[in-house]
């Protein structure tokens, strides 16, 4: 199968290549950045020195739908909501890493996007990559809207408990810690390593623009219409999320139940991996992989769950979570191209 | 004044010795490390090297009272409930960093520390030193148990809104982050660098030995008796702690109302900083410094309120305040000794 | 093929395991761990949860001679001494990741590492596994002693120029970085995260253990006994060195010439990546895999040549050769499970 | 004293502030930044909240005539040779923390900084800030042309031995390592976080324009002009510099004797702190202060010398020296506002 990638000079598009690379099944055919055209690939990213040496191509649509199969969108905001539409007419697969698609409502794109939204019926036909939860939906669409990272993290770690009706809708919190390489490649003063190194931040409270992915996905699996506190931090440290989410249990459970609870909702799903109890995860214990490990808390003395889900924020967060989702339409064996096990140390 | 320092050869010993070295009113007179007795200081730091050379000595309670005013505790868990009664009779001050000595009850401390307490009449004789909500009971006494670290962030970041009666008492979420010095300079396995490096690590879910301290002084500043959720992070730095605090209100308020209470409860207290709206404080921002700086949010769609509190661990959150407290108690102007400015980057 | 690794618990074994696991053409079938025995793998290795999941056994000659083909010691220094002479007189090929059998000198041995020596008739019977430049012998061997980080850096750095007798042998300088993660699991306060990070320290000046091994290989190409510089520096990361090379040319030549030099010589090692010049490699470039990537300059001022040399310490420093050279005696093709693209970001 | 800081909103200028902030002898008056001119300081710089809350003015060469004596330029090279001869014939004393007036040729200017240089006659009016090795010149001086970071830990490292004429002066290489901080906080790839952790990068290998600075000075040192070979890398970390610094011997001398020499040269100079024999600094040793630390290792195998200098590159390398320049010509103890002790850990 032939792939292409726009965006190939971000940290998206580069996880995509090394991904895709050990892939059996696909050939990276073309690669596009409109911001760095004429340049090659080893030119922005040295360590694929005798590796991978191709041009970076300007975005062109003919060429495109001549000799790709699939189209990742490794894009910043914006972007593929301009340029994704002209191929929904071919024949080509096209599968997004950015935001521009996730949300089913134009307005709600333009309140926390900040910026005009995609047409209404582009916006529907597009389907919610959350592999795990959408998997039948996914295996018939050529239109993917991949998830954010913090979403990802956040959904997977919930959706048990959402599904069993154990919790109080009103209560969730998520408290999200992340790496800095979610913030791409684009140089800023919050970014430099002198500013992060030592340092924890916290930042966009109460108008990150995953807030209404979340409430969007959590409506979808419960029915219910829920607003959740979601703060974000960055963190010294390149790759990795960890979700902390608290929620009070509307009666009581315990652990081992919980737990049973989530080993039953993922028991076909080789990327989840549900902790034993009093068995926390910790972000380099995924790095580099396509995992979500997930461990769980009860307080008896407040009555709260707590449950603590982490990804690599480039992998199960964007680029691996994209690759599963192909492997999922193409009838592929969804770990095909993922099977790494995590860098440790 | 003459002050000692007992646990001199760890990182909250060695912060008392920077900080009191540069302090024009003491002198350091006594260093007593009985695991590295027989060195001299600058064989555990050498950062030290021409400007402090001192033995360390053995634990002499003799020679304690014979050459000292002021003893600091910058020992173990564990340690100073067995030492420091000895010298509550002579005229000695003791200022205790460690927990030994904060929790009032003889059975909260054997249930959260998993160790015999001091005896119940040593317990009640001890200051809780937040030095900002208890000036005037620690300006009259001599023996102070120093809060820990993550309740100093969090006790300094709720009390005004505790004191105003606007959160439901049970909503209360503490999320804390920490670098690794919290942990102290024995070697484990978990604080090597290539296990905390690229990794963010929860630890002690519902059992941090803390969480009774924040529910005590909880208590006294509101009277009321509420169980807080307390999840305590490791992330990838040497100094510094983020609380980022969760609670309910229990009324419509706005920020500006909220930003108010806080301006107004710490007017008179040059290390707390209250940041402007939409500004929020990272750890960086205090580093080597006594300040505590704080910046609120409220989310009108959940009507929740978001405090962070950041604090450099081994200053505000140990040494620092414990010399605050001294300061304190000797009648000096509470920032003598501590006046720096945080180093950024 | 059956494979086994003793020293499983530590960093070389652990990456030993990340790698074997995904070579096609081995089984990991034992894993032996005397500290830890009686644990299971992810008790010391989290990461591992649900993907590997193995007792650590204790050392056993005769179950080890029943079962494996191929044994792998991660141990530290003195063991290997110890356990493989026993195993030489079998069937099994032994790779040993330490330095017990690295110097073909029992002096020399004592000398450097204060310790008793191997018998010499052991040494003798070891073959130095630097793939690049030993690959015939390896082919016909059974017993590997596998390379130091740093003389694998090194010597690959070297090699061509000293092949081409292009510099004084009086005059080599190795000025090599690494990260922490060669200092291995064993806690110790030098490597705690709060000693190392936003550090960089110099240690063991003159008395390296790699040095003789290093100075070995430069005889065993040249012919020639030269006594080298070679200091070591730790940097605030987990993985990685970088070996700064200096020698004074003997005659004038001018970079291209010598890049020439390097292709040539490694025009059939897929793991050596040459830059082109004015190109310098950096750890990252070739973070998590087995290349070596080599830059080269030439200062008209001094006429002296500057070779950077770059490897991941865990693997192309250790497990990564380890299995390049079973690949070579196996007569796999020498990538063989060792296809990554470096991790980057 | 009234000063004023040029270039307040970069690195070095924020340093300046931090120091000369706790400086009992000297008063901030005016901070100039072109590029951020109307904005407040704590725009640039939250962490000086409460501390320091003044406006960013535009350079004004009148009033700066009219109210400062002191006037300390922290810009970018190619900003201090257009802009502080118009204040040479004034009573105001210039520190240039820039590399614009240290070269005392303006071919030799061109050559490395690739821009024209300032004119002759101002270059020849500078005095060079080496505060140990000039102090008598400085005193008399009101245009310091403050040192670069690397060329002051490897002149105070080499100064002893280049007096002492031991040392081959054909045979001088520098390894220089240094944190991020010193490339400044205008944002590119090269300084974001996630390239710069997990990371060391040699850079500007024979190009580097601090190369002529430190021959210059050897050559004003020694009276022979000789060329050296000096390599930079960028590693992990925000603050210091070390220097390995390697020459041949030219005759037999012992550690003891060289040590002895570096004690005799820096007896009077108390930022100068020489290492005992077998004990070397790292840079965390010096973090946030003024002290330079040096260690020797002599090997009798190959007869060089190894010199390792240390120094915070934001401090002695830049602000902290040249502030130690300004008591000198005040005729104030060297170490007024300096006195603080390393940050550890």
């Amino acid at each position: 199968m032939k792939i292409g990638i726009i965006g190939a000079n971000g940290y998206g598009g580069a996880e995509l290549i090394r991904l895709l690379h050990q892939h059996p099944k696909v050939e990276i055919e073309m690669l596009i950045s409109n911001s760095t055209k004429g340049t090659v690939l080893t030119d922005q990213y040295k360590h694929l020195h005798n590796i991978i040496e191709m041009p970076l191509e300007e975005w062109n649509p003919n060429k495109i739908q001549s000799k790709l199969d699939v189209l990742f969108f490794a894009t910043p905001s914006g972007v593929s909501k301009e340029m994704l539409p002209s191929l929904l007419e071919s024949e080509i697969t096209c599968i997004d890493l950015s935001g521009d698609f996730r949300l089913k409502s134009e307005g709600l794109y333009e309140k926390w996007y900040k910026n005009k939204s995609a047409h209404i019926e582009d916006l529907q036909k597009s389907t919610y990559g959350l592999t795990e939860l959408n998997r039948n939906e996914i295996k018939n669409s050529k239109f993917i809207a991949n998830p954010g990272c913090y979403p990802t993290a956040t959904l997977l770690g919930l959706a048990p408990v959402l599904k069993a009706n154990v919790i109080d809708m009103n209560s969730i919190i998520i408290d999200g810690k992340s790496g800095v390489s979610g913030a791409g490649r684009k140089p800023s003063v919050g970014n430099l390593f002198s500013e992060v190194n030592e340092n924890v931040t916290a930042y966009k409270l109460g108008t990150h623009q995953h807030i209404p992915e979340i409430e969007q996905e959590i409506q979808n699996i419960t029915g219910i219409s829920a607003a959740v506190t979601f703060t974000t931090h960055l963190i010294p440290m390149t790759r990795g999320i960890m979700c902390t989410i608290y929620a009070d249990l509307k009666q009581k459970v315990n652990v081992e139940e919980i737990l049973e609870l989530y080993r039953e909702a993922y028991k076909d799903d080789g990327f989840i991996r549900i902790r034993p109890k009093d068995n926390w995860p910790s972000t380099k214990e995924v790095y580099s992989t396509n995992y979500c490990d997930i461990g769980i808390n009860i307080e008896e003395r407040t009555g709260r769950l707590t449950i603590i889900s982490v990804i690599d924020n480039l992998v199960k967060g964007a680029a691996g979570q994209a690759i599963q989702n192909l492997n999922v339409i193409a009838g592929w064996d969804e770990r095909t191209g993922l099977a790494g096990i995590p860098i440790y140390p």
